[in-house]
């Protein structure tokens, strides 16, 4: 770049919206990204690392010291800085904290208080409450002596003498309302506020179907603690569904599309090393039926068609699974009829593809034995692969292991050996 | 149930948010889901419809005539019913059309004009416009004149004579603001408004970025067509992030949780048959070498390691490459430094991993050679995988084919047939 051009594109990357910028960081190469965020003004620094992706924050942020970041942070959210300090370390979270005027962090402190997955976690603490007894007008006149309105106010939370949550006043209301009603009068009382301890995918779940834009959250008491936006909630369903897709494939959610090549080889090596030991069980497996294979080859020809049309179709009951349990649509009581439809598929498709492998190979091979062997193991595995996928999900989660994690390693384990198995094992019987 | 009950559960079900009912709905099973649509009310059957997935709301939609499905719409925002419509055969949609009003249709032809998949097709023709000139005081009489305001109105838009957009008046400004002022004063101007033909994901990403609640859609000739809020975007950014879930595992997006068992498995097979025809091409290729595996069993004990830790090495690499193209932050000019960098992801874990499977394999069966040779197959097979998983990609989405659906059959096919071919091919070198 030349110096010219170099106060251009500073110009215009610190004119451009934090978010932009933010995916802009998001999608370059490291070097091009270390040379975009030395052009980025202090001011915008922290908007920006507010928008970036866990791994990328924690990048930016090891290279500032305490008061750095809380210079950086000084105007963000309550709940953007709790997430921010959640990603430091201890002793540099305290320093940030004992930068702050007394006010900032009683606040924060209340925040930092709730786990960062919980309704606390994702609260802000900037909100604006009126009492029910007050007269509409006096609210328009309460307001007009704000400078502004917080972010995604779309309505004014009504609380009691004791900071109670008594119900909203949303602005849509206000403005329609003749100004000599009372907030009583025009007021929603219908809204169940936010627990601050609900988790937050229940949260963004609650969001989606009553199509909130912001919503009240209270403690064990009902009294009124913050509030949730759905600029917070839209962060917590992407990442959700992002984890699925992610764990699925042994990588870490709210990944770094372009971390260098050392990081991202020491972190694939755990999961292609646990995949390694499961292949030299399914191997293991193999090896018991060396005597069979030496005298029919084509059994070594035909195996890996059982196990792998296994490790498909258990991957997609997998799949269904753990995409209907991250939207909370499968319970314990509805469980037992997914496996049931499962083993149901598992059985219909078994038939079909049993069939048409059991012609296929008895063609190839001229031998209607080995067709019948190969139909009997495929049978055998899509039956477990249903069923697998299904009830594995299940346990997983009764005993809080992520399913989306730990259930792919296990099923194509599974399909692997049940494969191996059913179809040397058949073949040793006849030939044997 | 019994009847008394029946009447409780009836009337709590209809007490319940449309939201609600719609997650009821998706969780349950079919027989339940049937006797639960029953108790529904008319008056709820549009808003629950509306919530419901693209599978359910076909299937209930199936069940109507033309006038109920016009009667149960009435009230929903317009890119609600077109989006209904859409779902609905030709000969439906025109009835249902030619049984509204003129002004009602009207609205919607203009929404239906554009496919649903822009912004066009996700607005609201629903918004409050009002004129740069006039005075604040004005504009909150005009707003107390209206018996409520749209849903999600968080900005008024500021329109010239010809309709034209010229910017917004945020109800948090108006509010704040002395009265006294006027719109052209106080608007913000800043705000482009969004194309009518930019694709959702595009207008997904901007609301993310920007933080918006609602924005402004205009023609080519920037006249106001209507607005995109926020509850609608989310549903885009849902349905995206679990497009690329399901297509990997080859099931439809937006699919039903509980569809009973023979659509299930009839949806499923398809996948099952094109895969079963990888699993014959890579049998195939095993056939190829049938007099070395005779000679050497090892050979069949050990292939199918090489075959899988290339499979899931490149199903990493494709995964992050599809997450990576979903979220738009691969382009054409940061593509080749992905693909650089998983080629030299591949080649790290290659050399580890080799060399634990050149020990582990050399010590099991007592021959050094098997070692050397699987060491070299791992070592071709993980860096393929890594080219494939990253190259494949890209050059789908040139052709214009859809990575997450098509990507990982022919990755699998890839890595399988490379396994294969380069570990049983060493080994008739050496061996044969």
């Amino acid at each position: 770049l030349e110096s010219g051009t170099f106060v251009d594109v500073k110009r215009m990357l610190n004119g451009l919206p934090p978010g932009d910028v933010a995916h802009l960081l998001e999608s370059s190469t490291p070097r091009f990204r270390h040379i975009l965020w030395k052009m980025v003004d202090l001011d915008n620094e922290g908007d920006i690392i507010n928008e970036l992706s866990d791994e990328l924050r924690t990048h930016f942020l090891s290279d500032m010291d305490a008061a750095e970041v809380a210079q950086i942070t000084e105007h963000l959210d309550d709940d953007d800085v709790a997430d921010i300090l959640q990603q430091l370390p201890e002793q540099v979270t305290r320093e940030v904290l004992d930068a702050m005027d007394h006010q900032d962090r009683a606040r924060l402190e209340r925040v930092l208080h709730y786990p960062d997955d919980t309704a606390g976690g994702l609260m802000n603490t900037d909100t604006i409450t009126i009492r029910a007894r007050l007269t509409l007008d006096v609210v328009l006149r309460y307001l007009r002596r704000h400078e502004e309105l917080p972010a995604m106010t779309d309505s004014l939370i009504v609380v009691n003498r004791n900071d109670r949550f008594v119900g909203l006043l949303p602005l849509r209301t206000l403005l329609v309302s003749d100004p000599s009603r009372t907030v009583r009068e025009m007021m929603d009382t219908d809204v169940e506020p936010i627990p601050a301890y609900m988790p937050d995918d229940e949260v963004a779940r609650l969001f989606e179907r009553h199509d909130w834009v912001s919503a009240p959250v209270v403690d064990d008491d009902g009294q009124l603690l913050g509030r949730i936006t759905i600029d917070d909630v839209v962060d917590v369903i992407r990442e959700d569904a992002d984890h699925s897709l992610t764990s699925m494939a042994g990588l870490e959610e709210d990944l770094d599309t372009f971390a260098p090549v050392f990081r991202t080889a020491q972190r694939r090596a755990i999961w292609l090393g646990l995949n390694l030991i499961t292949a030299f069980v399914a191997a293991s497996v193999i090896n018991l039926f060396q005597g069979t294979i030496e005298k029919v080859v084509a059994l070594a020809v035909l195996m890996p068609i059982v196990a792998s049309m296994g490790g498909i179709a258990g991957t997609q009951t997998l799949t269904v699974l753990v995409r209907g349990m991250a939207m909370g649509q499968v319970s314990r009581s509805n469980g037992a009829w997914l496996i049931n439809r499962e083993l149901g598929v598992g059985i219909l498709n078994g038939m079909l593809w049993a069939t048409v492998v059991a012609v296929a190979s008895s063609v190839w091979f001229e031998d209607w034995n080995i067709g019948m062997i190969i139909a009997a193991a495929m049978m055998i595995n899509l039956v477990t692969a249903a069923f697998t996928g299904a009830a594995l999900p299940l346990l997983l989660k009764r005993v809080n292991i992520d399913p989306a994690l730990a259930g792919g390693v296990v099923l194509t384990t599974v399909t692997d050996v049940v494969g191996f198995v059913s179809f040397l094992g058949l073949a040793t019987l006849f030939y044997g």
